[in-house]
């Protein structure tokens, strides 16, 4: 790919041209050779959207309600594209079948984006293709990119740790009531929504994430607003959307927004620095066929691994 | 540390010193210069113990399972090294707790060593530390190493895939029915426990798991065995072992060890390659000052971190 097709593409991309954007996620995804230099054009583009994490478990009713928020920043003519990620499916058929049965929510509106992710390769890497994809997003025109992610692990927090806002979303009596939710997810929620609150139990969640919030306080002195919200109906999700922006608004205030977003990107570049190593190494220096060879002798016990590494990263270096 | 003060480690962690081989994992979990060194120097002497992976989700009883499988092998004086793993722990505090707790239930017996691991770095690196622990555990010459991880998500798949045996732990009328269980853990089980199997629904978790199998051969053809236990009673323990051993035997007599060894291996170098290229960049080539400048200038746009990575990587290969 010649960099007049690089241009090109950016271009379209430039123009929210939805299959100029899907291909760049393709690309992404994938890790091709053209994606980085797609994205040291893209780069540019990007920073004006606002980019919201959401996590919550299984069945909180993530996607309602992450398709209403949608819907409430397009009243306002606002563009907005969608990442939904599940670290834990191993295959994206299910997901791109979602993604049809959501995109028929919104057809003929061409400012909502919808695209899923659920592959991962071997030990990590999501976190970083979905921080890419959501520039891709931004540098398209997007004006707000939600991130939506599965779950309360270490991976979902490591992919949503990488937005401005982050919403965790909690439903009554299922049995992940606050006393059961990892230190983690506490300590990363800006705004908690407590989804499916015409159900009982709304109130015990509330208590107990008060309760939770007067034994530690955060580091930067916010108070994570709670929202009561019953996505089905619609209901509660302007009250989300004010909530967001008033957390946007302490960012700014408290100069926090610069803060997050430094720390945000030592982050990702470590990861960056990890990813490329590894793939340029493996380009240049490690054939599929010596990989193969070295780990037979390793396995029979002819080579010790760790003088094994050293030799290979020295030979890599000379290069 | 000198060669010959790592020898001295060598020898104490190969008598079995306590000390010495908790202060190698540590070595290992903190990954200092030196826990590279002596993996050089231990791995020549591993390679003898059999490693069995445990997963499960939380509240399936997993430790006592563990613990009862420990004096099983006990009985027949084998030595047994315990990896407590849990990824979505942020904090050890608690689980060196629970290690005491643990110990306690085998105080004065030196022929078991129990070590837990919460914490994890940003993105990765769990699963190769976890690897490394049970290298040093080998070479200690414990006899056996029970590798017990929480949860079913891909960091429990990608520790659990690197035993030689994985031992998947499900309980009747937990919500974790086979239903709901994602394809991964399917795949990764060569066994299935079903722990609390005097509670009601057993039969149902069997007959699931059973229609499961039906739908999905193993490439290897190996049936997976299924054992009803009752771990707070020690029963089905025997049996567990028995089923173990009967994969133990599938694995020499296909052929198949000397394959699974050499995929894991695959693995776990290019794992390692990833950890020590960023390692050795970040010592060399990348001070935590000038990744704050970096992270700065990219957070303020003035530097596209596509470029900027290429750059910091050609710098380092110059050195």
């Amino acid at each position: 790919m010649t960099n007049a097709d690089i241009k090109t593409w950016v271009e379209r991309i430039r123009a929210g041209d939805v299959r100029a954007v899907a291909r760049a996620i393709s690309a992404i995804e994938d890790s091709t050779t053209e994606s980085t230099e797609l994205l040291k054009a893209l780069f540019p583009l990007s920073g004006k959207a606002r980019v919201i994490g959401l996590t919550g478990a299984p069945g909180a009713g993530k996607s309602t309600l992450v398709d209403q928020l949608a819907r409430e920043y397009r009243k306002s003519e606002k563009t907005v594209g969608i990442v939904a990620v599940d670290p834990t499916s191993p295959y994206t058929g299910g997901a791109i079948l979602g993604d049809r049965i959501r995109m028929q929510a919104h057809h003929a509106d061409t400012g909502i984006y919808i695209r899923s992710m659920a592959t991962r390769g071997f030990l990590g890497g999501l976190a970083r293709t979905t921080a890419d994809v959501a520039t891709a997003l931004d540098a398209s025109g997007k004006d707000v990119v939600l991130v939506e992610t599965v779950g309360v692990g270490q991976d979902e927090i490591d992919i949503v740790r990488l937005a401005e806002v982050t919403v965790v979303i909690l439903v009554p009596g299922m049995g992940d009531d606050v006393q059961s939710i990892k230190a983690g997810i506490m300590e990363i929620a800006d705004i908690f929504v407590i989804n499916k609150s015409d159900r009982d139990g709304a109130d015990n969640v509330e208590k107990e994430i008060r309760m939770m919030q007067s034994l530690a306080m955060r580091k930067d002195a916010w108070m994570p607003s709670i929202v009561r919200t019953v996505a089905t109906d619609g209901k509660g999700i302007p009250e989300l959307a004010a909530a967001i922006e008033e957390y946007e608004k302490h960012l700014d205030k408290s100069g926090l927004r610069q803060k997050k977003n430094v720390n945000s990107w030592r982050e990702r570049l470590v990861e960056m620095l990890r990813e490329s190593l590894l793939q340029k190494l493996t380009r240049e220096s490690l054939s599929e066929e010596q990989l193969n060879g070295y780990a037979t002798e390793v396995a029979e016990h002819r080579r010790d691994p760790y003088t094994l590494v050293d030799e290979i990263i020295a030979n890599f270096r000379k290069k």
